[in-house]
């Protein structure tokens, strides 16, 4: 820190509350610089993820904004990133989490970080429109719910997608594919009734939307009625040369459903001769977490597309971070917060940190030296010491060397600090980061620990540092 | 609901995109009526909390919101009064959770309701001044590493509380109380050379805040260092006439530091002959939660005041309340969302909620009624059935009869509607009601689940409806 540092509660006793408020009234951030890693960016435990240089005052002021701001946004894009893994790169990933998010601004920034961990749309419209995120949804059970019978539907007339004809009863056509898909038994579910207040609910919804009708299939009964309503109407919508989007399952078993539905769509491409109905899109939601996905996959399923909500945008799995912010050097000075527990003791000194690369271009390690150290070189051989573990140590010949902490705060006037990307780009930074891990280090179980090491130097200093300041011990 | 159901999605096929944003355009809540059980009441799973009777489309756009602003609020209020509960109502709880919320509304969300559910303060100053929470906190480790010797402390001299005398060198004082607690070895841990940096940090501290001393006493060593520190700059104080607020525990054994700490306090107050010095406060903090503090009580401690920030805050132990928003009427119509789970199945119909209680002022079990039926009268006889378990069903002659649903909104003009209390209020109101629920319904461990039920005409509606909704089933 560059800065008197105690200014700040000398003042207040000397010049009383009037003073303090005007010292600061006065405050800004001119004096401050942060450096951090890109965000995006894979990182690790010990590596500093910013570093705020400036008066100790302002400095203290930033704490609780910046480590609020970092930790949920870290902890939720991790929790994208990890659904992603276990999904996979074919299946769409919906967001689907705002009514149980933690509060308003909880579903905000959930929608932004699982969109930059991997995600592709939210349901989140003003996520959407705030920071661009591609929005998907689909209607609700109360949508359904709320019609009695197709005799609701008033206006029944659809035109065409091609604007050149139009169907004067939409209604009937539905009605009359309806009756062909029951009368031929092509549908396993399809022998009795279906639920025809659902039927008028889809017909509804095709008339609004005919190029984007995506059903939810499960208020009354899956089998039975949701997917032959949903084929009749798929089936009337084709008639006028629009293709339905699929359908949404939200409860029972999903593989099962999924399943079942797939080969319903594939027995009505067969029977009808309507190539591709049997690819139609399968949506998936209902208390979906990284556990389910596994699962899913594990014994077999159909689904195109999962909506996932409350799991992924609470992280239920672990809900808080813990990131801590800690004073390392002042006045030139470094300093060193101690404590029993070694995962509590900061490192100090105002650090230099690089990733370095392998020869197959994994990540190998992280390494963090003295501000005043040598960087590290390519080709050129390296220490590299756990920080606290003695005889944890290697030697590294790195193939590639990337600075982590990027200068993007200087003072005022702003300059020399790099670019703030857009949300699709740190997205995409996101994405190839995760896929450039070695794969041993990203296994869901027992993953080998990614290495985060110091200088030989920065690890004597370390050590000088906590004996000197830790009082000695005297047992009684 | 009372409007035509079905305006929103016709409206928007015919008119096109801009005549639905016309339509959106002059949407207001003038139809609405919204009636809600008052906030910071006990509720129970399937009692509707919030009841919303208006046109559909309306009904349907506040949905999202509702459902946000309702889940989190309630959950982290009851994860409030949970700790409240195993803390006892004699300690003082402090909410420190902003640092690690679920972003930046999520900390003033759960601070406002940490607060409501039996928390006496927050460290969140935002939060205090928006809704005039009390605010407490301490200084951070950072401010204690901040200092490197006493020599940085330039300004010394401090005035006396009753603003009649003034010491020159309260450093100089503080030193000496030092001297004299190392020279008589009254405290057990203070043989050796207390951390004079943390020493210089706590005397600028109390020069700062002569009538607010807090000392975080972890920093460097608690029992060798903060410990005797804290007593020199306290004893100072003392002999200007002011009285020092306490310590703060940040990591360690809590149970076995806090004995210690209070050891040390009475021997002080006996050695140097100052009344109440043992009584001195201690709060803890460090990841607390309700099973760490149920430990520590079994431990046995001397803590005063406990700091709890993420577990309280983002709700760790179930970070999300599945509360939902289902239609159950419209145009006059019963609804019901059927499941093949029978926890997702609503209770159709515009319902009463009632809370009976019995002889000892306990309540006995919620009550919901079809909207044309009588209310439950003090003491006549009614049958309560459980609304899906045929045989589960009791007999009631309630004392008190309290209707839980209360209108809060009635369209333009708002009128007859119930008052919005002050915070201070609700928060009464809460642990009034935590302390008014029968023992065994709130003990931690296997409680005894609290009845909600049906009136005899409503749940045969519900089993009439509910077989005339679903297609029978067909095994193959």
């Amino acid at each position: 820190m560059r800065d008197m540092p105690h200014v700040l509660m000398i003042t207040l006793f000397f010049i009383g509350v009037e003073g303090f408020l005007d010292y600061l009234r006065q405050l800004d951030c001119s004096e401050v610089e942060v450096y951090a890693i890109p965000e995006g960016s894979i990182v690790f435990p010990r590596v500093p993820l910013i570093r705020v240089e400036g008066p100790v005052g302002v400095a203290q002021l930033l704490e609780t904004t910046l480590v609020n701001l970092v930790n949920f946004a870290s902890l939720v894009a991790t929790n994208a990133a990890r659904h992603r893994i276990v999904a996979g790169n074919s299946k769409i990933l919906l967001e689907f989490g705002l009514r149980r998010a933690q509060g308003p601004d909880g579903g905000i920034s959930a929608s932004k970080y699982c969109y930059m961990g991997g995600f592709d749309a939210t349901s989140n419209v003003a996520a959407g429109r705030l920071f661009g995120i591609p929005l998907k949804g689909t209607h609700s059970h109360a949508f359904v719910s709320s019609f009695m019978s197709p005799d609701e539907i008033v206006e029944k007339s659809l035109r065409s997608a091609d604007g050149l004809t139009s169907c004067e009863d939409f209604l009937g056509l539905v009605q009359s594919w309806l009756n062909k898909i029951q009368r031929t038994k092509v549908l396993s579910g399809g022998f009795g009734d279906t639920n025809l207040s659902e039927l008028a609910a889809f017909t509804s919804y095709a008339l609004a939307f005919p190029a984007n009708f995506l059903a939810l299939v499960d208020t009354y009964d899956v089998l039975r009625s949701g997917i032959p309503n949903f084929c009749a109407v798929a089936l009337a919508l084709r008639d006028l040369g629009y293709e339905a989007m699929g359908i949404r399952l939200d409860s029972g078993d999903l593989a099962y459903l999924s399943c079942q539905a797939r080969k319903c769509f594939q027995a009505i491409e067969k029977e009808f001769e309507v190539p591709g109905f049997g690819k139609m899109s399968i949506t998936a939601s209902n208390d979906l977490n990284e556990e389910t996905l596994d699962h899913l996959n594990k014994q077999g399923h159909e689904v195109d597309a999962f909506g996932i909500g409350t799991y992924l945008v609470t992280c239920f799995a672990q809900a808080a971070l813990g990131c801590v912010f800690k004073l390392v050097e002042i006045n030139n000075q470094p300093r060193m917060k101690l404590s029993e527990d070694v995962s509590k003791v900061s490192i100090p000194c105002k650090k230099q940190c690089y990733r370095l690369y392998g020869k197959e271009g994994y990540p190998l390690v992280d390494l963090m030296i003295g501000e005043n150290e040598p960087a590290p070189k390519v080709a050129e051989r390296i220490l590299c010491r756990h920080p606290f573990n003695e005889s944890k140590r290697a030697y590294v010949v790195p193939q590639r060397v990337e600075e982590l902490l990027k200068c993007y705060w200087r003072g005022s006037p702003v300059e020399m600090r790099e670019d703030m990307l857009p949300l699709k780009d740190i997205r995409d930074r996101c994405t190839r980061q995760v896929a450039q891990m070695r794969p041993d280090h990203m296994r869901r179980l027992n993953p080998t620990p990614y290495k985060v090491s110091v200088s030989a130097k920065l690890y004597d200093f370390i050590h000088f540092l906590w004996l000197n300041e830790a009082p000695v011990g005297e047992l009684q």
